[in-house]
């Protein structure tokens, strides 16, 4: 039994199931993992760090013989970042955050599938006019950057939008309920994320994972204070759902006066950062986080959430009579 | 063929799909409405308003012979409102926003089946001590006040919280994929508002109505500023989700400044309100506006809503090879 959509024809997955790029945390072992499993692995390509790009993709693409991809932070990325992971030969290149259409043609030039990846119905017409293959709704539940609406409504408007462009759902998935969910809603699969940030194959610090573990979904946030203090300027629309600690509670509400003493603030914040302190360290996270109980090897989340999802889709079906 | 459910089962419904009791908008003759039409119609009882309780609880009970029911604002509720709703006989009395323990005893001495709505999983397993036949679990995208979680990772993290009790799932659903979604996601049915504030039943005037079939999910805005006008001292968590309108633009974000400005701002309003000038009056309405694009007979929403979520529950079950 397999569950068989437009995403999975498309790349020949065997689950409807895609590894979030999540910058710094989706690296090659995990997206690797993630495809070798039937999903489609993508590299959080995030900010566009050229040694780590190097690394990773290097990694994917030798850890497996099955599609993968690459993200980017689409209002940061750049050419040679672009050049530099197409070189790589990806299948796919996902794009979030931005215009995607300067980067159009040399994804098109390698040969690559382009997912572009909206958080409202405006942007979901402007990539499916910039030629996207598939959309993803990415809603305002899921972990890390995103926008403001929730994806159970507004898949569906999505999908009416771009039809017959296929779209993704992403936001607040962590089983195989959501996956489910997702389907009935008219996606081709879903983008999953905090639940791959708690794989075992993930680069996230071990005190992230265990910080998911334990979190209920009201203990995260959207936030712009992680943006400030790190000195990214994310357009306006954008925040980031990060788990609440004491440097979010201290500086949420108060970003103004956090701008203003970044010289006392960055540097500390940083040196959390690579001391995996995360009283003050940001760990992004999606409102799914109660779904999630364990760290987990990426295969089997991907084979449970899929198997899960079947079970319910055949459930569902059996309340008709 | 029709969807069977714990909830269609416990009522003796034709369709999973509940009318969300929308205060001053959800009147007898809709609640009415969607009972003959094979779902739970609820009465919005709202701030329990005698008057108007007496004139669509009777209403209500005068026009349907199949199960209906009442809904009240937990913390705004009162004994005698809720005395005079159960001289009409409900067969369910639905409590949201707040301790429903008070209410208890007088609902049961009825013989009325008690549904709470709650927006956080805390609030759900108090509702499940407290006995409630039924758990709404409400997401933030929901029109008109609720909290801060979205539906889709809710729904599973409720339903975990307190199984065996039976779920519903409310905010953001206004077709049958929002209601298959609900049922993919363990909920046993769906509560539905702004599609039927939308209802040519329903008592929302006609410009509200007209508002709702022209917005998009994109101005729907979570607010205090409308209870902050009316002199509605609603607790913490719970905001408004309303139509951005001239009234909104001018003070979302000013909360302060509007209640130091009451004596002149809150007359304006009221006028506003009983004149139909939605430029000022408020229309709560939920992010699934996207979805609903005329008025239509509450009848012909039941139907189409579920003959939709059967086929996409059909659909969604071919999708496993």
């Amino acid at each position: 039994m397999a569950i068989r959509t437009m995403l999975t024809e498309s790349f020949g997955l065997d689950h409807p199931i895609v590894l979030a790029p999540m910058a710094t945390v989706a690296g090659g072992h995990l997206a690797a993992a993630v495809s070798e499993a039937g999903g489609l692995g993508l590299v959080g390509g995030g900010y566009g760090d050229p040694a780590w790009l190097r690394r990773e993709l290097s990694l994917a693409r030798s850890r497996t013989a099955r599609a993968w991809g690459v993200g980017f932070i689409t209002w940061h990325a750049s050419h040679d970042a672009l050049a530099l992971a197409l070189s790589f030969e990806p299948h796919v290149v996902l794009l979030s955050f931005g215009d995607p259409r300067p980067y159009l043609p040399a994804i098109r030039a390698a040969g690559c599938r382009l997912i572009c990846q909206v958080q409202d119905v405006d942007d979901a017409r402007a990539a499916a006019a910039a030629g996207a293959d598939f959309i993803v709704a990415q809603g305002a539940e899921a972990g890390g950057h995103g926008g403001e609406r929730a994806t159970l409504p507004l898949v569906p408007a999505i999908v009416d939008a771009v039809a017959p462009i296929p779209v993704l759902a992403a936001g607040g998935i962590a089983d195989g309920r959501g996956l489910a969910a997702a389907l009935a809603l008219g996606a081709e699969g879903a983008l999953i994320g905090t639940r791959f940030y708690a794989a075992e194959e993930s680069l996230g610090h071990p005190g992230a994972k265990e910080r998911i573990e334990r979190a209920v979904g009201g203990d995260t946030v959207r936030t712009r204070i992680f943006d400030i203090v790190r000195g990214y300027r994310w357009p306006g629309p954008y925040t980031g759902r990060a788990l609440r600690n004491r440097f979010l509670d201290r500086w949420h509400g108060r970003e103004g006066a956090l701008a203003e003493r970044l010289d006392a603030e960055a540097p500390a914040f940083h040196a959390a950062v690579a001391e995996g302190r995360f009283d003050t360290a940001m760990v992004w996270a999606g409102e799914a986080v109660d779904l999630i109980a364990a760290v987990q090897p990426a295969a089997g989340i991907v084979t449970r959430v899929s198997a899960e999802a079947e079970h319910r889709l055949r459930a569902a079906a059996d309340l008709l009579v």
